[in-house]
Formats: structure tokens, C-alpha cells, sequence
């Protein structure tokens, strides 16, 4: 987290006290000067600005402000007090990520605004930080900006766009955002359609024009833009509302119980509304933005994050093998009068089977869920008291199984499943700590499936995007990690706090296991959009394609190749990293299983060798602290060549090559478990040429030739 | 909590499988056959009965059910299955309370009904106790009733009265019950007119034939009745919407944020709605079937509960002495520059004094109020975040205060306003505990001032009644009591919960200090209304009537004479009371005082020797392991002689009577303070006769002369 350089200079100083009409606007061009934004208050002193990339206008008269309660206006009536521009450059380093070292190098413009109501000056800042590959601007409310405590009943952020983009975009949700993406000009966004086909059960469409961050544009002219918020805190997440005749994009934050959007006071700052830019879609998978606009780490000590990889007590559940529930529950008789279920998943034989599994292959963490009292009533119920964070069912011994984890060197990580009763959670939190305390856990994954309580609230509400970041930060003073299910999109929060290492927030690989599923293309899409905002708990890694497998009626299947599965372990970063299969098909299939034990989840240099959103991902990697670098390329329903040199590698050094491909006839569909591997001596200037299967992918890790290892 | 003596008796077993119309009501009839309760199902299925007390009609017509989510009839369509009656008879004792043991003697009805809609078979029973003095009915959803987890949008609960009955009401509210009193028909019930214009800062007014409960209604012959519910748990409060030109009463139950009633599943109970009976007003005071149909205590252990008085660092912010808070904050300015006050409460030496005090006087408790950090930006605000639980002001040495506190044999009541803030609350609650666990504190002093958090929750709906006894239950588990100011009107769970001993849930005379205050009848209302549900921390015992004293722009004044203060000891019933003056005005006045120390707050018995509310109360109490007597007589702003005989007292014993009355001149608003004390031997035959001053009382003490006292 340290520095290694830094400087900010001030360009600019100057103070509008005069005529407004005189003095109208203000530019501001990145460190390239090839973003330029042009800043200016329109005649009745709405501020608002024009943003321009490399001379195309992106951005014409977009317009700022909010509407608060009650009824009072404040994107209009103002005046500039004064503008500050200034640059910044610097650098700092991960806790954990896709490189060691992120340069941050932006000009900033801070204006300071001010509305006179009745003789009452209030006061407005807003920040515009502009990069070579993007722009990000934010609100703050100054302290004794005279606004006090007050209520934002919307945010008024306006941005027309100059042109009918290709997008892909997924509905404007209030709780979900594991939609698979849809790919249409704004001008054809339909949301609603979209959204009430894809099978969620709990879901809250608005209006057919919404969608939701992160969103990606790809221009006629060829330059793609990626839009979306970062450092969202104490504040709704944005939705955005697209006029689709015009393209204007128009911020629609997420509601609280009453319709309310943010309850703020002088000293918030709103997060940042960020555009990505890039002139090839490739360079938006590197693009640390979003990273850049986040605050640097919070944590006193961040030893205890240790980047790894788990198996869990879990697909088994979604495959139907076993239950999360205990016990059986007639009808809605009493309780004393259930029976157990005869496959209860996380009894303490099965527990510790995974715990041996792990010891002997590597893996630091095991998760089980279904541990806990509550699972037979919580799913669709809306009601508190389903759950307890502290009672283990009585197949699970804790005692027992904590000394055998600890024996072998593996730590759990304890399954917090909220059925959305987050205010029951929060109450349980301090005794559900102090029992991870005990043991210790590593940490917790969290879900929240269902309906929030506080009723009303949403998911993606201030109320809701509170609770998260409280959550990662009691947990951060605990030593303890946080995976999120089903929280609000990520936006690159994990800078701050680098114990909250990973989300689900978007469609993960389980519903492969029991929906119609997530289309091949699907992960070709997210490290554009989602991922943007962070690293996502995916749950890659199935090796058993096909779901017939635990029972003839299953239909389901995960829409790729074997080989793809182990690619995604490249192509979809997160510092911890599910080996989501069963441990039986693992073991049956111990070829493939090396590269998932190999494959690190911490990187110290990330290069994007070819991308193209909804088409095909390939990326090269080279471990932290390790000589050792990975490749994954992945397809989606079309079958491709992948080819490259690995020019990467050190240039007169020999490299053991470890190459997971598609069998000849691999294809998705009709044939995904056919693999092949090969194993060769490569050196950086031989051309790699590999067929990706329809839906298919490639896993490949160079080891510098002559080094021990434990193969 | 022994029954001493029970038995219970079937009556009648109904099946009702044939035709409906055939068999279409059944009586049910109190012990003493006074009351009488027709049950009936009318054409359409729809559950109803009729009332009668002493052969005249109290209800006629009522009819009960519930309209559910999503737009589902459940108070029609129904047929009866059977029907059983039985009677109880019992008696329990009381772990503190206004009389050892009490009878518990009533006939009951159970209703078993089902609904068949499109196959389903729904099922709901409904419960009706009838005691001589009282009727109780409350709806059941029995476990397998087919129900399921279900929303309530409406209780339609429907009690179309029989007269125009003179009324002491209160508004509908949703989050306040802080309204003085309104006498009027029912037919002239004006809620908003009457609640908008009381002064109190937060409220939530919605019909103006809404009223809240408890009310109580004098009929025009003579007899009175007070209608409230018992056992309000896991349920919203309910209003009563008036027809008021038919006098119909509508259950109009307080909602969520959604406008949703109750969140309820097979196995849950409504509250009772109760209508209590009375041929004269004084038999009110003394009717216990809301205790009755409470939950006896599910406490463990109940011996930490020891009724008895404090005295707090408290009224002297009233009276703006000092003040809450710690720190002056500027404006809203950075609190790293804020100054301490020179005037904060709750500092160490303060505390001390106040512990010194009750100490010297025999106080067990004492109560300090701005201990903890959060009063500077606290009031109105609708945030989290503000208090905390643990963490006192820089002045207020926690160990030094307990340790002197440990050496005096006094505990610490630990103040916990929330502001209304609950989930904020709730997620310090384990953490505070374990703080109040290490000194170790009494209990807590709560406080819910304001909106609440859930926002849109209300004080009174089902999430926050589900908050109180929560907290009244966890708190139990830890041996602390508790005593909340601004929660939901109490309805007898105080029998349940006996460490859950008082609450404010009323005006109290707090509102003396500040506002136009209680008018002098309004002491002579609260027992027949608020303190029908369950003891209230009125805060009796201010000296220093008038505000003056505290600066001479000051006009408000406490209502009342010196001496009625007194009075209040025996006519308002609390086990935990306080002595809410300053110090210094007891350190002047040790006379009076004397009264304060030596009354109990836990009886064994007790008279009521005349009351008409709005007028006067009189009451005779024994103390409980004691033989002591108290009388309490108080008036409203009429000047009354209060004329009796102490036939309560042992008839061959010589008393010493210790009598507190007003002073010949005395009058609540010109001469407040005048006050006599007599002091003579006495015996059970002789007539004491005693003038109440204009808004005046009188205490007497009756002690068996030739005792040894410590006076």
C-alpha cells in the first residue's frame, strides 16, 4: 500500500466572484490530453459539462445536480465560488490482485458551487479526476456546506450520449443483478422482457428503459466505453434510465422503504460516476480506474488475507447429491416431530473428507454451507428467526472438526446465509464472531437470497450498501475475510477493504446446475462489465459437464468445455478461487485437477493478449513472487484458433509447458469433457497455436524449465 | 408463579359437521352468569357474536376475520368444525405488582373454523374468555392450518357498539402515545384537530376517527368499560377507527413500511382484544384480566428483580441545569474542533453525589442519563450511527463510579436512547450487555425518541413490538431489567416478562418541565387508560413545582401540588418509581421526602376507595411483606375533601399515621408548594377527613405504632 512515487501539482487556481456570464467554463485535459472535458454553468446555473475522447464528443451537455427533500432543487441557481485543477501521479501496491503496482496518474478539477435560497448559501463541490483511459466525477457536500442533514429524493446526473451505442446491458434491478447480459443498440433496451425471462424467483424490475452498471458500450467508430460507479458507500448503487430516442443516460438510484434515495449530511461525498474509455476492447480489462477512485486500504494489518483457493460442501447441494437441511419437515407440523433427511450434506464425516482433500492437494480453505440450524423453512419466506449463525446442526461437530482442520493445516470458512433478514443477522453478527474466534475461521462466505428485511429496503439501497461495508470492516478488525452472494456489484471497494476479496453479484456458475444456465458467451462478457468492479466468486472449475450424471431426469448442464472450466481460472480473477466440483470428480480426473492446483489466485502481472466482449478472452498471467506465468482463453459458441507467441516469458530461458486444450472433437454441448493435455519444452519466440471447441476453452502454465516441483 | 388452586372444567364439546344453518350460534356465559357471549356464523360464513353485560347489549353484531395477502378473504366462507367450552379457575402470585396473588376465574370458548377455498382447506380458531368483570377473544392459526406464512393486510375485527358512549380517548398513532386525554361522545371523536395540537415533535396522525387504545367509554348508564388488547407480542398495535355515527369500532392495525399489517405463519396468535366491565368506575382499577390473559413469566430466575426507587442525573437536564451532551458542537463543523460544555450532566463527581445520595435515603438505583457519546447531533436527525452503547463521555469514569458504587450498595441503570436508530441499537446490544455484565448495572432505562429506524417502521407495528420483547427477553436472560420510554402502549406482558417492569408509553410529567404540560386531571385518567396495560415510570416526586426557580424567564410548572406529587407514590403504580427531583430539592425538603422514602413500590394488596376518572382517585395499599399501609388521594383541578374510615387496618392496633396533605391555601397553580405534615396515632375506626387542594393530593402512611423505625 505504500507510494512508490507520487506528485501532485497544482495547474490552476482560480476564483469566479464576478459576472458568471464572463466566465463560463472551464477545461480540463487528461495527462495525455487526449480526454478533455470541458466544464461550464448554463444560464440559469445548472452545472454540467462536455467530455470529448481523442476529439469525439462522448458526453454534450451532460447536466448535475439533485433533488431534495422536500422539493428543493438543487441542480440549478448556482454559482461557481472557485475551481482548483491540479495532477496527480502516483503509484501504489495491491494487498493481493492482477498486478503488484497500479499507476494512478489523473488531473483533477475540483469546483466549488454555491446556491443562494432565501439567504441561505448552500454549498456543493463536484471532482472530476480525468486519466488517459477514463473519467470519474463525484459529489461532495462540504462540511458546513448549510445543507445539514438533509435527504436525496434523486440524483439528477444527466449524460447525453452522442450516438446509439451497441450495449450490453442487463435490467435495472433493485436485487439482482445475475442476469445474463443482453447485447442491443440503447435505442433497443427493452428490460423488462428481458428481465422477467431469465428465471430469477426474486427479482425488482422498474421500467423497460433501466439498466444497471457496470454497462458496456461499444461505438461505431470502434472505441469502447465502459460505464459504472466506484467507491459506492453510504449511498444507493445507480441505475441508469436511457431515454432511447436520444441516448441520454439519467442516474435512477436504487429506493429505500419509502421511496427515499440517501440520507446524507454535510461531509458525504457521493461515489464516483465513472466512464472507461478505450480504443480497443482489450485495454478495458486492464483499466484501473475504478481502483484509482477508491480510498487505499483501511485495515491495520493485512497479514491475515491470504489469496488461496477452497473446495466446499456445496455443489453437491446444487447437484441434488445431499441437502443443506437437516431435517425434514412435514408439512408445517411442529417441529418436534421432524425426522432427519438421510443425506444431509455437512455432517462432520463429509466435512472432514474435504478437509483431507484440501490438506492434500494444496488448498488453504474449505467453506460448508447447510451447517447451521435454520434451513429447513428459509427459502421465499421473508421473515426473521429463520436462522441461527451460532447453533450448528447436530451432525456437525464443531470441536471435532475444527481440531481435524487444524491438524491439517486448513481453515473453514464459516457459510452466513441471511435469507435476506439482514437486521436478524446483524444481531446475531458479535456471537457468530466470537464463535469464528474460537476456532479460528478464516472467514465467511454471506448470502442473501430472498427479500431484505428491513421490508422495503433493497438489496442495492443505501440501508443495504451500508450494512456491506460495515459488515467487511467489523470483519477486517476481526482478521476475517468476506465473500458476498447476492450483494449489491462491486466497485472496487476491495481496494479499501482487501478482506472483502470477492463477490458473487452477477450469474455465477450454479446456475448451470439448475436453470436454463448461463449462455457460452457468457463469461466472455463479464470481465468487461461486472468485473469491472471487482473480483467475482465465480465457482469455476466443474468437471463434470453434464448434470445426468446425478440422475437421468437432469437436463442441465454448464455451458462449456472441461478445458474452458480450468481457463476460467485465469480469465475470471479473485484472489480466492473455488475448485467447485465434487471432490469425487476430481479425483477421478486428477490430470486436468493439476492446473487448478497450480493456478495462482494472486498475480503480479496481468496481460490482455486478445478480447473481444461476447467473443473470446485470452490473458496471460505470471504469479506473484513466482517466475511461473498462466494462460487462459476462452470462446463462446464459436469455435477459434487461439494463437500467440509467449513473448512474455524470459526470452533466453526454457519453459516446461503444461497445455490444457479441447479434445479434437470437444464442443460444448456435444461433447464438453473431451480434454487434452500436452506437456512440453517451449521458449518465448515459438508460436502456441490451439483450437478452442465451440464454447471450449485453454489452460496453459509455463514453469521455468529446471525447477523442483511437486508434480 | 404457583398456582395456588385450579381447575379446569369442559363445559361442552360441539361438533358442528352438518348442516351450518341449523346449528348457527352458541352462548357462552361468565362465572357469575353476568356477562354472556352469543357466538354465531351468519349466512355467508362469516364469524361473529354478540355481548351483553348484565342483560344490556354491549356489542351486537361484531364480526371478526382478517383480509390476507394477496387479496385473500378470511372472514367469510367459514364453517365451524366444533366447538368446546370449558372453565378455569385459578390464581397466581405475582413477582412484584399491586397485589400478591391473583384469581384467575373465566369460562371459555373455543371456535374451531375452516374455510374451504378451491380445495384448500384453511383453517382458524378463535378463542374467547369470559370473566365476570371482562371478556378476551383472539384469533389463532393453528399449526397445519394450511396457511403457511401469510401476510395480514388487515385485522376486521368489527365492534359495533350500542350507545354514544362518553369517551376518554387518545389519537390513532402510529409511533406516539404521548397525547393527553379527550373526553368526548365517540360521536364526537375530532383526532387530528385534537393531535396536532399538543406540541409534541413526532407524530403520526392518519384519520380523525382514529384512536388509540386503551380507551375508556361511561355509558350513559352508568356502567363503564375500557377497551385495550392483552399479550401484544409478535403483532402490530391496534387503533380503533370510529363509525361515529354508528359507533361502530374498527380494528385499524398499525402498519410497515409497506403498508403491510403482520407477517405471521400457522402456529400464531393475535393479541386478546379485551373489553373490561365495570359498574363503577373504582372496580376498574382493580380488574385484572389483562393480567390475566397474559403468558405467565418465562423467566428462569426472577430474584434479580427487586422492586424499589432511584433517583437519576436526569430532571436537572429538564430543567436545563445541565445538558446530555459533552461536547458544543459548532455549527456543523469538524467534531476535532469541538469544546466540551461547561455544563455536562453525567460527569463523574455528579454521578457520585447522586449515588451518595441514594445510598444515605435507601434508593437502590440510580439512573444517569448523557453518559455516552452521541447527544451533541441526536435529536430529529432519522440516521444510525449516533449513539453508542459502550463508550462513555471523557468525564465519566466508568470504573471509579462503579467501584464507588459497589462500595454504597447501589447499582447503575444504564440509559440506552436510541433515537429511535433500532437496527443501530440492536447491533451494539451484545456489546453493551457484556459492559453492563462486567460492573455489573441493574438494567436499562430505553429510550425510542424519534423516527425509526428500519425507516418506515413505526413504533408501534409489529417489527418494533417484536424489538421490545426481544430486548425485554434477552435482557432477562442476562438478569437486567428493563424500563422503556416511548415504546408501545403496554397490555400485561409485564406478567410474561416481569423483569420488563415499567415503561413510560405515555405523557409523563417530563412534559411539565417543558411544555404547556399535563393538565391537573390528567393523573386521575392515566390508571383507568395507560396503567390498565401495566406499570408506568411516570417520574412522580418533582418538589420544585414551578420552573422559575431554574430561570426567571421559565413559565412552565408541574400541574400539581407538592403534595399530590406524593400521592402519585400510591395512585401510580410502578415497581420501579423514581424520585425525579434534584437532589438539592430533597436536601431542602427532607420532610416530605420522608413520604418517598418510606413508600413501597410492591404491595400486597390494594383498595380503591373511590375514583371517577377526569375527577379523583383514592387508594389504599398494603405493602407486601410489610403491614404498613399507604393511602393516595389525588383531585383533578377541583378542590375536594376526601372523607374515610382505614377499615383496612387491623382493628385492635394503634397506628401511627403519618399524613401529607396540601396547605390550607394550597392551590396547583398559585400555591403549589404549601404543604402540611401530621403526624398522630390512629385506629381502624376513625374518620379521616383531608381537603385536596385545587390539583392537589394527599399521602398517608399508616404504620403499626410501637415498631422501631428508622425514621
Amino acid at each position: 500500500m505504500i507510494s512508490s512515487f507520487f506528485r501532485i501539482v497544482i495547474l490552476s487556481f482560480c476564483l469566479w466572484g464576478g459576472d458568471i456570464a464572463l466566465i463560463s467554463a472551464q477545461n480540463l485535459r487528461s495527462p495525455n490530453k487526449v480526454m478533455e472535458l470541458k466544464f461550464q454553468l448554463d444560464t440559469i446555473g445548472k452545472p454540467g459539462f462536455d467530455f470529448f475522447a481523442e476529439g469525439l464528443p462522448i458526453v454534450k451537455g451532460a447536466s448535475l445536480g439533485f433533488a431534495l427533500a422536500k422539493d428543493k432543487d438543487f441542480s440549478s441557481g448556482f454559482k461557481v465560488d472557485s475551481i482548483r485543477q491540479g495532477e496527480y501521479k502516483g503509484s501504489w501496491n495491491t494487498v493481493w490482485g492482477e498486478q503488484r503496482q497500479i499507476l494512478d496518474h489523473h488531473h483533477l478539477m475540483m469546483v466549488h458551487l454555491s446556491q443562494n435560497s432565501q439567504g441561505t448559501v448552500r454549498r456543493l463541490d463536484i471532482e472530476f479526476r480525468l486519466f488517459n483511459d477514463g473519467l470519474g466525477f463525484r459529489y461532495i457536500f462540504p462540511r458546513g456546506g448549510n445543507n445539514g442533514h438533509f435527504t436525496v429524493l434523486e440524483e439528477r446526473t444527466r449524460l447525453p450520449l452522442q450516438q446509439d451505442y451497441e450495449a450490453y446491458w442487463m435490467p435495472g434491478d433493485f436485487d439482482s443483478n445475475e442476469y445474463p447480459y443482453t447485447r442491443s443498440r440503447l435505442s433497443r433496451i427493452q428490460a423488462l422482457k428481458v428481465g422477467e425471462d431469465t428465471g430469477l424467483d426474486y427479482r425488482y424490475l422498474v421500467h423497460d428503459s433501466m439498466v444497471q452498471t457496470p454497462m458496456l458500450l461499444i461505438s461505431d467508430q470502434g472505441y469502447y466505453m465502459a460505464i459504472h460507479e466506484a467507491a459506492l458507500r453510504h449511498y444507493p448503487a445507480m441505475n441508469l434510465t436511457v431515454d432511447r430516442q436520444q441516448f441520454i443516460l439519467n442516474t435512477s438510484l436504487v429506493p429505500d422503504a419509502l421511496g427515499n434515495k440517501a440520507y446524507l449530511e454535510d461531509g458525504d461525498k457521493t461515489p464516483w460516476r465513472v466512464l472507461l474509455y478505450a480504443r480497443k476492447a482489450a485495454d478495458l480489462l486492464t483499466n484501473r480506474v475504478i481502483l484509482n477512485l477508491n480510498e487505499p486500504s483501511v485495515l491495520e494489518n493485512a497479514d491475515y488475507i491470504r489469496p488461496g483457493k477452497f473446495i466446499g460442501v456445496w455443489w453437491e447441494m446444487h447437484v441434488g447429491k445431499s441437502q443443506w437441511q437437516y431435517w425434514d419437515r412435514k408439512g408445517s407440523g411442529n417441529p418436534g416431530d421432524w425426522q432427519p433427511v438421510t443425506n444431509h450434506g455437512a455432517h462432520t464425516a463429509n466435512v472432514k473428507r474435504h478437509i483431507d482433500f484440501a490438506a492434500k492437494h494444496g488448498f488453504p480453505y474449505v467453506l460448508v454451507e447447510g451447517w447451521n440450524k435454520g434451513w429447513e423453512n428459509w427459502y421465499g419466506i421473508w421473515k426473521e428467526r429463520i436462522f441461527s449463525f451460532t447453533k450448528p446442526y447436530p451432525d456437525f461437530d464443531l470441536d471435532d472438526i475444527h481440531k481435524h482442520a487444524k491438524s491439517k493445516n486448513v481453515k473453514l470458512i464459516m457459510h452466513h446465509e441471511t435469507s435476506g433478514a439482514v437486521t436478524d443477522y446483524e444481531r446475531q453478527l458479535d456471537s457468530s464472531l466470537a464463535l469464528m474466534q474460537r476456532y479460528p475461521y478464516a472467514g465467511i462466505k454471506g448470502g442473501y437470497v430472498g427479500r431484505i428485511i428491513p421490508r422495503g429496503e433493497h438489496h442495492d439501497g443505501q440501508w443495504m450498501v451500508d450494512h456491506y461495508e460495515r459488515l467487511a470492516f467489523k470483519l477486517s478488525r476481526e482478521g476475517l475475510t468476506v465473500d458476498l452472494h447476492e450483494p449489491v456489484r462491486p466497485t472496487g471497494l476491495h481496494r479499501t477493504y482487501p478482506n472483502w476479496w470477492t463477490n458473487e453479484a452477477a450469474r455465477g456458475n450454479e446456475f448451470n446446475a439448475w436453470s436454463k444456465g448461463n449462455p457460452p458467451e457468457h463469461e466472455t462478457i463479464l470481465p468487461f462489465t461486472r468485473l469491472l468492479g471487482g473480483p467475482m466468486d465465480y465457482t469455476p472449475g466443474i468437471f463434470q459437464i453434464k448434470m445426468n450424471a446425478y440422475g437421468k431426469e437432469k437436463k442441465e448442464q454448464v455451458h462449456t468445455t472441461l478445458a474452458k472450466q480450468l481457463a476460467l481460472y485465469v480469465t475470471m480473477y479473485s484472489p480466492l478461487q473455488m475448485a467447485a466440483d465434487l471432490i469425487e470428480n476430481y479425483e477421478k480426473m486428477p490430470e486436468p485437477f493439476q492446473f487448478i492446483k497450480d493456478v495462482p489466485t494472486d498475480w503480479d502481472t496481468t496481460l490482455v493478449l486478445g478480447a473481444e466482449p461476447g467473443d473470446f478472452i485470452y490473458m496471460a498471467r505470471k504469479g506473484r513472487d513466482s517466475e511461473d506465468w498462466f494462460v487462459g482463453a476462452i470462446t463462446d459458441e464459436q469455435e477459434r484458433i487461439f494463437e500467440f507467441e509467449p513473448s512474455f516469458l524470459l526470452p533466453n530461458r526454457k519453459y516446461n509447458m503444461f497445455l490444457y486444450r479441447d479434445g479434437d472433437q470437444a464442443h460444448w454441448e456435444s461433447d464438453p469433457m473431451n480434454y487434452k493435455i500436452i506437456k512440453k519444452t517451449i521458449r518465448s519466440n515459438e508460436l502456441i497455436r490451439v483450437r478452442l471447441a465451440p464454447g471450449g476453452g485453454c489452460a496453459i502454465h509455463f514453469a521455468p524449465a529446471g525447477q523442483k516441483r511437486n508434480r
